[in-house]
């Protein structure tokens, strides 16, 4: 269903089998999910998301739990499918209960519907937010 | 430059009155910003928008600021103008640090590219992510 | 502020010109609003998009008000100023009132918000809406 | 393939089991849409959700079809596949026929269009668009 | 699993029939893809939809490959998983090579970075860049 | 109006410099426009985002003037207003003349057109676009 084929481990040129390495070691699993297997067709591509990914998604001043509420707040605002179940699904890993994804969807249904108002409405900002 | 006038202190009906009150109150503040002025034009949409945004923004199982942070990856992916300016004044305001910016735009900058790239390439949603 | 300088109607060729007077005549009145005149950089597109604009905007199954708050509700999810600014404009040349406005943007909100819910669970279609 | 769940009538808790009755109550009929039985993981999120449509989608200055149709507009500039299916079968079952549902497509189609263009162009807004 | 049902040859009428013959001496083949199969229950918006875009898609100033490349684009914005499919597929019949398709991602895929940067920062555009 | 003061040649760190110089290098002139004195609060952020924009608009299989289109593509459909300037002034500079632009924004015109179009009648993909 995808607009290319999945790069299977054997399909996978070195360069492309030394980023599904490193996920592996990354995440301490065998598991490969289909973003990557279909990202292999351009190992440049591959290896750029990945490493930038790594980087982004590791710890930092913000928990990664919340990097992915975060991130499945953007995916669902760009209306991304596979994104949606993929972080929804990594969030839970990382012990997003089922109380916190209640309120996650909360905030996310409350900014679309004030997004959309305010866009509507043409609100100027007004001058104490500016910096 | 909205599309509809913003609405004074002065200019407010009883119920648009009760809601800048409430606004203020909540918020410790003289200061009610022209996201509710104009939407004061419609006092039954300012009340419910103001009483379900008070719901949801408390305290509950994700604290104030991360709830914040949420707000400003939902609102950037909706490319709402008012709303970034607005949200990312509330979270500073709430102790948004800059390396927690920073590491928020990360993320967001890091989702949106990976959401376009698994909607050009329709990646499937792997089995091991369905419910 | 345009990417491209607006075309007045000394500056504009004997084809652009055309459509400048067919505007004025179709909506009876001398003024010409910036898209037009940003457009006619194209004349061709101008020509076609003035000409689709007036056969999809005029009378048929769908009363011209309706129209214009159909046409609010894209631009408003497309974020796009302009539009949001001349729809409603044109909405209220064309006889919307202030509940009618309210009630719009309430109904906009609501989609709005309810969009990202359906998105964020990934709700599968039941069968019940297929054809 | 939901990111959770779908609850059936018996798995309901008391309080959602309330929401479910209303809607049926008020739809005149047993069928509950997957929506509902998604969100109902979070009762005080589908209590909301549910009230605020039932007082924003009932009867008012715009009539019920014209709602829907909107909420159709959005929900399509929003690329929501689920809100495309369930509005439009509501759509239909208030009456839509083929020939408005053409028109409604062309509008959408029309501004999709031209919300491009002046976004791309950076239309500044006239100064007889400024309330 | 479409909003309405797919018209096949038979049930076309003659203006349907038309454009579907158009379609076939235009391309080359006998294929009608879907897409014009559902749009054809209003068949004025079919007609004006398939002459627009053979005018538009056909030789001009810019070759028809990078058209395609610009339409895939536009769709993985906005998120048509329809769109992403038929122009992914007619960019490789028109002789996008793979290492095209990685680049035309790695272009989609930074664009949306930096767009959701540049909204999230509201940068204020630059003297340079006005017209 | 940025939600971030925009970092001088004076305030930068040397890490943000050499950023600077890069591009200064690069692009052949002293001009750094916003966007990276705006991202310049986060340095490594702002080292990542050049690095990348720099590997990925460079010469490939698809010449630059046709990458910066692709780019004006998606930045229109993300409605991002300062990187549709930006790039708008990036192609011109790049030689887009005036017909160019103007079938560029009539392909984008046309993608939006027939993305709505596609997502309102949920057109279910050909088997004969599956890989």
């Amino acid at each position: 269903m995808a607009t290319v084929t999945l790069i299977s481990d054997e399909e996978a040129t070195p360069e492309v089998r030394a980023v599904y390495d490193d996920i592996r070691t990354t995440r301490g699993g065998d598991f490969i999910n289909n973003f990557w297997r279909a990202l292999a067709h351009d190992p440049a591509l591959l290896k750029a998301t990945w490493e930038r990914l790594k980087a982004v998604m590791g710890p930092g001043e913000i928990d990664p739990l919340t990097k992915e509420m975060i991130y499945i707040a953007v995916s669902v605002a760009n209306s991304c499918e596979y994104c949606a179940h993929s972080h929804t699904a990594a969030a839970k890993a990382k012990g997003m209960t089922e109380a916190q994804h209640g309120e996650l969807l909360s905030v996310i249904g409350m900014a679309s519907q004030t997004n959309a108002l305010a866009t509507a409405l043409q609100v100027p900002v007004d001058d104490a937010f500016k910096v």
